[in-house]
């Protein structure tokens, strides 16, 4: 397996390239009985599409989604979900001159160096368009997950030297903002930042947090398959991620177990945590308070300005990028991070759900 | 699988609880052939023994490993390797208290919340001596990386307020000071903190670092097992690590750009970086560069100072922890984290071994 | 994962019903700098197709591929190769009937016990058009085993009574027959009995044996995923098979030893065996022989004849089947079988790659 | 992996060599909450036991298991369960001189053509011995599925040409005749055979078969992870198994599907089958009706009549084996055959567990 598949009893199996006919997911794992629609999933591409703000490129990527397999009358089926979209806005001619070079920062020479030659169109399959399909199959979970009283709320947390006031802190701003900060002043000053970044012909790196609220305790399994663990493969292999934190994260790092230990309370009969420095999970295991992690995303490699690189002939030259490109990776990501989030936690109920010899009973009326 | 077992082709499988009759892995996929004796794992188990140094708990643990099947005369045979160190020094009797309630930033509330109910005795099977079987599956790994001429040095960084300095750094250090820092000052800075730390009955977390030389290019399956993605999985699910971060990580998201993008040149006729603030990994994939990672762990949950929890009765009540407990989880934790990485990067050479048609025809002579 | 991936290393995803929009596969493995068309695939596809003779189903089905995805300029990249065939045929009012019963010796009874409901136009995903996916794939596993020089043969061996002549093996003949049979005579004898059961409004069943050439011993990993382990997994999977038998199969329990075993002879400089009841394969390795295996297969399941069965509501009824179907599944079975041995033997030797210290070294030039 | 885990959610990963320290086995996801004892597992390790009649092999094997994780306070905990049975009885001696040349009919020579080289002692990991881990696993699943009402039956259903009378079957007789036939009468036919076997060096197959009742239908994944596929792959995967049938098997290829179809009808409100020739599997997915299997099993590949072979120098010899064998492996195989059944069916119905939303929120109380 080349790495395109992921989860284990929800999984899901990603192909396509930035510039080839379409690109797909199929969902395997599904259960039988969800009422789904093309509708369903389209919501989540839309806020990953490109196009929409002037921080983003000016391409038009419709990204249509049609589902071609496992839904019947309105529910899925039990069998696999096939997803496809079709890619009606490449421009080769834009790409052909990076044919036979290795611009910074991208996997162009990775590529070379794993398989001999690569589609260079759009960056092919290290593209960012690959992320159409986690998204689509991430509508898929986040709508099981809803279903199950599980929400996740993703949004930007900082770009650049900008972060989101939490006292400011509004929901709905993460869906009207160009920024994806749910505060709306914040957004503007990142906007303002975003244009000075590209006034200057650069490019900003930023981070996103993830909440996720509803989690019942006890999803993880010890030792390898932790549910900090695989929640940080998900969102590392997210392009342009190079860094993630569970809870308080890299300040743990400096602190005293006195103030670090979240102390358990009671509460309305319940076992609670009185602090969520923990972020939601102990010992790998959720704790039934919410999950928060963060994603540090880097700033988008390709870049205007003149830079210093190599040839496939060996020999060192200077490049300028051309074509349409972000200046941040972070606000079409939030969306992203977000449902490689849902498809773990997703993944997650469903391996604990034989935990027990009890619920194993009760599945079976035994 | 309720998540004992790691890696797709060099798997491992550990078992064993702190306080059971033993402790150990099953490691399937070695290739035949290598030289291996208990010797060579001992050494890497000795590395994370406690009660060597006055910042380690008094325990006694000898954990003598012993090979039980995959080697004959001297060398594998490409069949599984058991491996067992036996339990020697529990008191079990120290920690019949703590059946009743849950202590704060350990997992005694999530494995009931999970099993509904658990082996209480130091932690069960999320007591630090799991990683026993790590260590001992990383070492086997770290032997066949060696031949490969692939070499990993981890260390840790910094304990609460104190880092290494660079300019000081000296390899030796690592082994020969008890914090493993590779720097003999800042480890007795580090030593005098980690005292005032115990007087006041209180521990304190640290940051590992992992360099990694000789690895090729073209290591990592995209896009989901990209090399990054299972190295922050294999990281994260060490107990007690919080955020993971890849080359220059976390201080990505404020950069431009222009300042994060890592040049290419030619040295020696091979292409090769000017910088690596990627820490070696270019969408998912090696690029020939160190592979740099940090770790970063949160302070020992288990401190004498009085905390407030609650019991398995349901009431509010507070506690003092006893036992024989390290002020600080991250040195015994360095051999773990280097021995995580080791099993990651040599299944990525294991995965990668087919990944073009020329190679397989090498292989098999066609 | 709901089951519709197979292969470890060379991993197919297939998706699909009878009645949807498409079918397909994504293959994640196949390695980089492959030539591969479409062409490839159709030749394969097109062994499967019925509507091609009198003995199968009038329906014509086209089921012309499209590669969507993995490669680039003639030769496969290494990333995911999505394939997908358009459902073009499809009459589902032929099928509205069926919503209601079980049909005796097929899957709708399970399929609504597994999943609450299922889709029920021509069997949904249990039609025999869900190994299109299956075909695409072997056909692309058959190309790369072929540049290795493995090369695999599957045929019809018996029809109800009828059963082939080795004296008569003539391969063209596989693929100009429309009973698949390596023997025009039988072929003829087939097909008046094949005419025979038509008229009685019956089905009858039959077996496909697979011979394959030029495997280098040593493929298959002990204890679990044994070649022939492997195998039988791959060819039971195929819908209406109901036994497998590698070499000499049932005629192994009433033999004795001296019978049985296979000499060792030296032969131009290379081990090989006198005779060959072990088909191929000791200890679950290959042996560097022809592998032999076949496969049972059932009678078609749906007959015109009057049959007794249940309905959704409980009640016992009389049905009659109407439609289009083969009196036989085995002549369009032979390419499923064919290339499902394909997708088993070439991840196989994806497993081996790695299994020993010196090949591990070869590869990666230590 | 190579190949010494099975299982996807209930995972088994075993280990050992015929004539290493010992043999054991990792049980991964067994729930919590399951009375669990050594004398569970030693009832079944019993059954494979040597030594206990003429007609089996005189060496002493007393194969006595021992617990080593993953039970607390006589109840599962969730966490991976070791079991190490010590090797007591090897004469190594014995077997010295086959290191030098390859025995017909056992894997040595395709072990030194994967590995270079091989553990000679007893056939090492390719040795009988390797299903101690096997039977003891099959054990915890078999008690498993017990508390869920489902109950696994296997015998041997013929040794050479003596075969049971159904009309004489006596479960009882299964564990108390040599044979393991559940036909008194046909097991002291066997004796004789088998005696004769022995007079004159040699030895000689049978067929093995099993039923498994109380399985609830919709037990298996469509399209490749079907139950008889699985099932299959683990009863293929027993050394000298060299054919699987489910149901009525081979006898299929030659009827006709008005014969073979098994009509549904109501019982007790039940949908039931008529008849069951399918073996309680339609479309790879249980039916609800018993499944029913069989293997069939080559004779032992070591006899003591002189055989022709090669050395590992390359040169024809010819050999006299001697030690201690079975003249026929089936009556051993009876309860590992049963084991492997066991483990495939709890997996089964493991992943079965999340297929219909229902029975999700029914799990997590939504």
């Amino acid at each position: 397996m080349a790495g395109s598949s992921y989860g284990k009893l929800f999984q899901i199996t990603t192909w396509g390239e930035s510039h080839g006919k379409a690109l797909g997911v199929v969902v395997d794992g599904a259960p039988a009985g969800l009422p789904l629609c093309e509708a369903d999933i389209q919501l989540f591409l839309d806020r990953r599409k490109p196009g929409q703000t002037k921080i983003s490129t000016p391409r038009k990527e419709n990204d249509e989604v049609e589902i071609l397999s496992g839904v019947f009358e309105g529910r899925t089926t039990g069998t696999p979900i096939s997803l496809i979209v079709h890619n009606t806005s490449q421009r080769s001619s834009d790409y052909s001159e990076i044919a036979n070079y290795y611009r910074p920062g991208h996997a162009d020479y990775t590529f070379d160096a794993k398989y001999g030659f690569r589609d260079y169109r759009g960056g092919g399959r290290s593209s960012a368009r690959e992320t159409i399909g986690r998204v689509a199959a991430g509508a898929i979970a986040s709508k099981i997950l809803s279903e199950l009283g599980i929400h996740l709320t993703a949004y930007t947390k900082s770009i650049g030297p900008v972060s989101i006031d939490m006292e400011r802190f509004d929901k709905n701003a993460i869906l009207e903002t160009p920024t994806c900060m749910p505060d709306y002043q914040a957004s503007k000053q990142a906007e303002q930042y975003l244009a000075e970044c590209m006034r200057e012909y650069d490019s900003v790196g930023g981070v996103i947090e993830c909440v996720i609220d509803g989690v019942p305790a006890g999803l993880g399994e010890p030792v390898f398959d932790k549910l900090d663990a695989n929640l940080s493969k998900a969102i590392m292999s997210v392009g342009a991620v190079k860094a993630v934190e569970i809870g308080d994260g890299i300040q743990v790092a400096s602190r005293r177990g006195s103030e670090n230990n979240d102390a358990f309370m009671m509460k309305d009969g319940q076992v609670t945590k009185v602090t969520n420095h923990a972020g939601g999970i102990l010992g790998g295991i959720s704790d039934g308070s919410p999950i928060i992690f963060r994603a540090y995303v880097k700033p988008t490699p390709s870049i205007f300005s003149p830079q210093k690189t190599v040839n496939k002939a060996g020999e060192n030259i200077e490049i300028s990028i051309k074509g349409r490109h972000d200046p941040i990776v972070v606000p079409r990501a939030v969306v992203v991070v977000e449902c490689m989030a849902a498809i773990t936690i997703l993944d997650a109920l469903f391996t604990n759900a034989t935990a027990k010899m009890d619920t194993l009973k009760r599945i079976y009326h035994a």
